[in-house]
């Protein structure tokens, strides 16, 4: 589909692409807060992708979001629409694969906890609130309710876990969240986008789950996972989710970007 | 000390030796929120020694918290002290030692996070309220403020960690908070109690501390270790705190009350 | 195809199954001893089932190896039949899965090695004498060669390993080894039985091959993975040997053994 | 003492230093092998320092041996002496440390073992051999017995396991060996070097010691243990060794060369 790029076209490599006429579709965070670039979870903002109709020509750039904000906005998608939302508190515990090879060294792990994850505490709030924004005017303006972040690398493999505390703007029951994650679906599953797992959140009732190795691969590797669902005396609710963070949290979200842009008429792969 | 149980003394272990006359020190869970037991964290509440004042004889039982509530009650103490609790925010990421031995499976932990510890995210809400409650009346009244825990268990041999969010009552710069905690010191030191550490709460300014393993073992295992001290979008501010679970989270705990009781005249060490 | 046991069968509880006319297909390690019992690897030695031939009736007992025996005794097949053995010498690394749940606590294994496991380094080598051996008026004569077992748990989940010198009867390259391992194929790959793997042992010829994690499963967790093939100053060759040992070790190889049984006429699914 | 290299000497560091009249104790393997350059475990081979006797000038120098090979030669030392040596098998299992910092990444050996350590597997040999050997003329002649090694490193943070069979030029019980083990001390002990253990071998009797989380600051770390002293059906006997790597094994074995130095007049502080 694409043959080189003119020696005219300067800059980061992805908006070259773009200038260039290809469509990209990027992992890296380059461009995730970049005004005409869609930040999209397929099952979340699907609409977000009308960023794309005000460009000129096929060239553009879509992303997915950092490797623990996509379940986090996965979540909390269906929270928001059924019960708004006004505030969000996310601890996360995340895997070694999260910081890529050779990343943590095994000194630093073994028998431990490092709580800091360069830029993870910024980005995990501004792109949650960009994701769950509505589109205006040829914009995104971020959803307006505030989110804190804190981050600790584990000495898991692979699956990042968060504990979160949701402030919701309507009161509910447990038991109508656990519903609100259990009924959802979306966009993806209705296209059968190959990636697209039946249950985009698989709610656990057992005490102690999820858990990175026994959830990471549900619906392989594309499911949230989320258990632990109670009042929390602070925040109004609170619920853990868990994902894999190299599936759902990166190749794979790219992936199932590339299948709802095949599906929707964004990519052309006879060109 | 003590030659024996009278045999007319019933009931669970601390109560009978409390009814025979002797001093009990103790860190198990069963008597922690009984009225007249102080919950002690020696920095913290030693007024609460004022709840034996009332009980005639020599018998009574002092407690010392939970592993992870002892940590959170002494970091919280200098902010509550300054600034007023509004609410507290704690995510627990707590070492295998707590569970004591064999305690957790090998197959459980090993490239895993388990997010439920049983019945600590009960206990930390309430011990930390008793702690920093105020005496009122021959009674503890506890502290107003809510706590929402989230404990989860790591593959860490000893050092539990606590990501926490604080609202103050006032309004306060984190360089504040960051003071108020390296300079607190109280009772323990002035009494240069033997296992009182010289700074119960060390600062560290590094971005990645404190983690489990460096900085477990401060003050002998009896300073908590605070660091990441920032804003906090949805709380006002947050930090992260660390301590040795089996020293200043339970043994450790213990010595440290039954030295200020006897720098206080409770204990009769010739009798 | 059983309808209970006769009251007046008495004794162990394989026993009592196989007097009271069951085959027994056993992962257990009571009988692997017995002189009537088949200590069964199918790919090493399917000609010990005629064991059987002598008993009355329907009754039996077959077993399979110890988890690290099994891999052992399967890489030194190929060996013994186109070198002959004269001594092994035999160290393991084996994982926690091994000892079964809860078994190893996080405690003793975590930033550890142990290095021992009950009874282990008794029955690596009487069990790969005995299967190794050969039929001699109706019993086992076990093999000669000497086999000596070190044998340590390490902090793996699944996957034992074995570092392996052997003392060959005639002079050989490693080439040869290496062709010896990678050609060898036997009875149930002809049989195609359902869990027999393409090949019984693979050879991995990177320099740090093979590893628990990366190895395990090869072959469906069937094969047994071989690499690090050299001369040795002081036993004239060594490599290392991989293998999943809930599944080539236990689980896979009683299920390999009932393939065989059925495929060679032992089993009656339709009784 | 050094104010400087003089602009003519060329060559690898040490080298460059010793000939301009440095003394240099080193911990590199750069020039372990070097004929006229003493591999010094003080309890073992100091007559090995005759070596410098015959140099012109004061510069020098004296290297201890690979983090594996100190210990192996420290408890073979006692055997050879005792009994005689005719092989030495060693199996490694090797923590992290061993590999520098950042070293191993997390990912490679999180719930795995990596069968390989670069050279580790010839520097061994021919190190402990060197040890072991004997002055004449002049020169060390390598002890005559083989040694095998196969190396493992394994998720541990400090301590160096050695499952070791040996060959012994005698009949001995395990008894003796154990004795040999236990009385030994030589001239570190006897001219109470500073960091010279009072026992250079710890025995354990334990069934599942030595551990290198357990055992690993015997001595201060400059302790070697030894347990699960047998007899073995191959080699003859076997026991399993383990010490500190980074402190009997590297930079506490210079310092205690640098002590035996100083002791014997090599070394002039004052200059």
């Amino acid at each position: 589909m694409f043959s080189g790029l003119p020696a005219d076209v300067a800059g980061p490599i992805e908006t070259r692409f773009a200038q260039a006429g290809c469509p990209v579709i990027s992992n890296s965070s380059s461009h995730r807060m970049d005004d005409g670039v869609p930040l999209l979870v397929p099952e979340v903002n699907p609409d977000h992708l009308a960023l794309l109709k005000a460009r000129s020509g096929r060239g553009f750039i879509v992303t997915n979001p950092n490797c623990s904000t996509v379940m986090i906005a996965l979540v909390l998608a269906p929270l928001a629409a059924r019960f708004g939302l006004e505030a969000v508190v996310a601890t996360t515990l995340q895997a070694l694969s999260g910081a890529g090879y050779p990343g943590v060294a095994s000194l630093d792990i073994t028998d431990n906890v490092v709580p800091f994850i360069a830029n993870e505490e910024e980005k995990i709030p501004r792109e949650t609130r960009k994701i769950l924004g509505r589109l205006n005017g040829g914009r995104v303006t971020p959803a307006e309710f505030a989110v804190s972040a804190q981050c600790h690398r584990v000495n898991v493999i692979d699956g990042h876990m968060a504990a979160l505390r949701v402030k919701l703007a309507r009161a509910a029951e447990p038991a109508e969240l656990r519903q609100a994650f259990e009924s959802f679906t979306a966009l993806p599953q209705e296209l059968h986008l190959p990636s697209a797992p039946a249950r985009p959140i698989v709610v656990r009732d057992e005490p102690d789950r999820p858990q990175p190795r026994l959830d990471r691969d549900a619906g392989g590797g594309m499911s949230v996972s989320v258990g632990r669902i109670a009042r929390d005396d602070v925040m109004g609710h609170r619920f853990v989710a868990l994902s894999h963070n190299t599936i759902r949290g990166a190749a794979g979200a790219a992936i199932l970007n590339a299948e709802l842009l095949l599906a929707k008429g964004y990519l052309h792969p006879g060109d």
